[in-house]
């Protein structure tokens, strides 16, 4: 059935929407595909549905594809088994929580990874029911702090997930492979270039974890690439550390005064003038101080030493840390432990020049894995106005462990030997992710083996974001004049226009509509009477539509224009050879 | 594909869930076609989302043949909105009700009037944009107090619902009529028996307004029907009031002693004894006392009339006083009121014997419509151990409105004329209904009509639940066995069993599912190989595909058996003629 403009639910928009600040975020609701409900919540108006169900038609046919088979949650999930999990208290004020009459608690479900495990363990108990691969597309809830960019980052979204369920970690692997490949195909068939980086199995706790990335200059993801095709998120880069070295010839850790050096700078320059040797940032032991909130409310000190040169990258050290919060710590922090003396803090263990001890402050010592056995430091003597030099790790202080929360620079080594690195920047477009044994322990779900032993079940979980891949393609596709739909994705496979003021403009165009639906394609066809060629053209180069036919005075000589959104060309045609050429398989 | 049990996610149950009650919840679960997630809350397995994808696809089918465009809301939305209608306040408990990381209210929807009414004020302006009518199938929320029967009553339902828009009473009428026709399409794709009857405009407030009733005797709703073809529920049932008759010859009414007559019963039989004539119940008129509560808390008593042959059914009692909740009198309330004197109550008005005056108890005296103008009664005295005889309504009291809350019996006339009714039972598949103007008013729709005026739109609403729908063709389609679909909703078309323990029935099983799924059948292909086939032919019977194929002994020889779940007919035929059965048109 031939849609027309006339009828359609459709009211173009001539202003961007207030608060709007991303193209796609502008155009998909001046173009009519979504309006905004409440921040971060939109409703889909049936241009946006044509487009997610396109989307969601992709997604479909390759989980079947691979194997996985379609299920369907209620987002209205009882607490309980996320308690099992510490997902309730993890998700702090991301979770949308309700009670219902009778005060029982009940969350909108950020993900579904406990009820999969359960709904598993409720139906199988033999290796011979598994693998197993599920999925389902839903409505998916998060209260964003801040939501922005529209669908991009909304508090009300639609995500493709998947779960894997396995015996053993050979099949775990197997599973991860088939969704992984799965993927490739379904951002190959959606026209979206893709980068896979190793990620952080972070919060979810899990082992392989990759993210698909969209590479973007405007991408709000970081992540590093080498020539030799290392990729991975900046919170997943991992340093490689220097050989531990001996210190048998190496002098004693001298402390020296070092007056008004609070900076590693003031420090570099002092060091220089005073000591023998000629020293850069990169020679000093810098150690910050961040402050920990842990799940249960409980706050911790935490000293890390990193080279000079290098600054802490909050965002890994968000990973490193999670599920704790960090933030550096305050001036109440410092007040609460006067043994940190701000501007001279050195490591700190129990030998040497270094002062304290870690049993009697609480306060662990972590390093940079750069910190190795056998390297040496000028840094704080924790004595006010007071450095030491020659500081060798490993001899004048043992950390506590290392922790990876440097910045990672350009020119870093890929801790694959592929080569130097360099940052990029780049959109997550999806998420592949060993969870391992972690929910399946939690919530009890084991199988018995081939020898008749209970063993718990590995998983993972593999996420689309199927509203979020149609706001990028959006992101990606557009011009100043309105949104360029790859055609597969486009609401409509054919936007005709009748621009005549004739009678035999509107004959021939809905001729031309009847025929390419009847060619099993989809038509938006503008028969609007009383709107202007011009206004058509300005809806049209908005909605996005790949294919404009424009039905206008040559009406009556059987000639019409091809006019391809994307590149702008128009062509003059016979009605048949447009026929001919929009119908070419 | 051809989906294979032996990696299909299903596992049949031997034993009914705990605390189900009706078939279809029984089935569904056993079946493997839904999971309990909470009371009244359920996943969806592979098997269920088949059948409710197919029931689905119905509705949209006819939806777009009726002209409606589909779009979505989210299921969690603001309260603003809600609460300019009063909804927020009225749905009261069965609302799930939270807020997000701020404080701001919201819900999850129970139905999306509010949310359809400010989209299209957002982006209509004008008649010319109308008629309108959108839809959703979507998933929708309410906090029942007693989730029951499984999906027939849940907390999570998926609904189809729809609204028009117009700008006149006689567009909304055309609207309603082309909504209603494709009810009625949809109920005979999906072979669902159906009986269109009056509804009560209830609590939504408008005008028209009709439910699809599935007439069976284990219905939960009560419907009168005439053999002329009247049909309403109950509670839209509407008394037929005697004409108004003049008193000029009537005696005056006079106050009698009664002692110990409370009762009707007691009061009929002392009466023949002292009055002159024969009465019987329906000469007396019996005063009951309720209590409504009002949405704003407050409390308010109403003493209704009626025949004393009558009882008050509070069904329809509920939906005269909606949205004020109803209860009988209690002790505390006559406690309060001493006027009141139990069992002896009278006509309440400011007249004749009867006693007291509204003004000063606040008290409204409402009638049934057969305490019509000129019609004479044996009624209470409102005075202890007195009757009064010879009360004519309308010289003895003038009540304050009439009120439908008598029963409806058997007999009775229809409103129409179109004779007397008969009570039946059924169940709830759908509901049109028009609102009118009540949203449009309260949220301020309107658009530009012909001359140039503001003018409000006028609304319908129209409903379908999916999922009830689902478990009502289970409930109607089963046996002791499990479960029979008609084919137009049936997870799969054939269910192919490999019954034999030779390979060649394996071989030709294989064979027959595949050649099926060419001619675009959908098939499920039981090729488990360490299954006996009596368990096979369990789970056929309990899954209830219509048509199943059984390849056991005969495979070898190219016989098969053709087997219909309906009817259990077993016929034994060659592979050729089964393919050729089954691909039929």
């Amino acid at each position: 059935m031939v849609t027309r403009l006339s009828n359609f639910f459709l009211r173009t928009l001539r202003e961007d929407p207030a608060g709007a600040e991303v193209a796609s975020h502008k155009l998909l609701i001046r173009a009519g595909y979504i309006r905004p409900q409440a921040a971060g919540i939109f409703a889909w108006l049936p241009l946006g549905l044509r487009v997610k169900a396109k989307i969601e038609t992709v997604v479909r046919e390759e989980m079947a594809a691979a194997g996985a088979q379609e299920v369907h949650f209620p987002a209205l999930m009882p607490r309980e088994a996320y308690e099992a999990t510490g997902r309730w208290e993890e998700y702090g004020d991301l979770l949308f929580r309700l009670q219902d009459r009778k005060g029982g608690d009940y969350l909108l479900a950020p993900t579904h990874e406990e009820a999969f495990t359960l709904l598993v363990k409720d139906l199988y108990s033999s290796y011979k029911d598994l693998p197993l691969t599920l999925y389902q597309i839903q409505d998916k809830y998060r209260d964003e702090a801040r939501p922005r960019a529209g669908l991009l980052r909304g508090r009300e979204f639609t995500m493709k997930d998947a779960y894997s369920f396995d015996a053993s970690d050979e099949g775990l692997d197997a599973s991860y492979q088939a969704q992984r490949d799965a993927y490739e195909r379904i951002f190959q068939r959606l026209g979206l270039e893709y980068v896979i980086v190793q990620a952080d199995a972070g919060a979810m706790g899990g082992s392989r974890s990759e993210e698909f990335l969209h590479p973007t200059p405007v991408g709000e993801d970081t992540f590093v690439r080498s020539e030799g095709g290392y990729a991975a998120n900046v919170e997943a880069y991992t340093t490689t550390p220097p050989e531990a070295v001996g210190w048998d010839d190496v002098a004693a850790a001298a402390i020296y005064e070092s007056p008004d050096t609070p900076t590693i700078e003031t420090l570099v320059a002092h060091s220089n003038a005073v000591l023998d040797g000629e020293y850069t940032a990169a020679d000093t032991l810098k150690n910050v101080v961040l402050a920990l909130t842990h799940i249960d409310g409980t706050r911790e000190l935490v000293i890390v030493g990193l080279p000079g040169d290098r600054d802490v990258d909050m965002k890994r050290a968000e990973v490193a840390f999670a599920p704790a919060e960090i933030e550096p710590a305050t001036d109440a922090d410092f007040e609460k432990h006067p043994l940190l003396v701000r501007g001279y803090i050195g490591p700190w263990s129990e030998t040497g020049p270094v002062l304290g001890e870690e049993s009697a402050t609480g306060i662990r010592y972590l390093v940079d894995p750069r910190v190795a056995d056998g390297t040496r430091w000028i840094t704080g003597a924790n004595i006010d106005q007071k450095h030491v030099h020659t500081v060798v790790a490993g001899r004048d202080f043992v950390a506590d462990g290392t922790v990876e929360i440097a910045n990672v620079r350009e020119g870093d080594p890929a801790p694959d030997g592929s080569g130097p690195v360099w940052l990029a920047k780049g959109m997550e477009i999806g998420h592949v992710f060993q969870l391992g044994r972690k929910y399946a322990e939690a919530l009890g779900l084991k199988v018995l083996n081939e020898n008749g032993k209970l063993v718990t079940v590995t998983m993972g979980s593999y996420g689309i974001g199927v509203t979020r891949i149609l706001a990028i393609i959006a992101e990606l596709n557009n011009d100043d004049k309105g949104l360029i739909w790859p055609a597969s994705v486009a609401p409509f496979d054919v936007h005709v226009v009748a621009a005549g003021r004739d009678q035999i403009a509107f004959d021939v165009a809905e001729s031309i509509a009847v025929q390419l639906e009847a060619a099993r394609l989809d038509v938006l066809y503008d028969d609007r009477v009383k709107v202007s060629p011009g206004v058509k053209f300005g809806d049209a180069e908005l909605v996005g539509v790949p294919k404009i036919v424009i039905v206008g005075r040559g009406a009556a000589e059987g000639q019409v224009e091809l006019w391809d959104r994307a590149t702008g060309e128009r062509d003059s045609v016979s009605v048949e050879d447009a026929i001919a050429r929009l119908t070419a398989p």
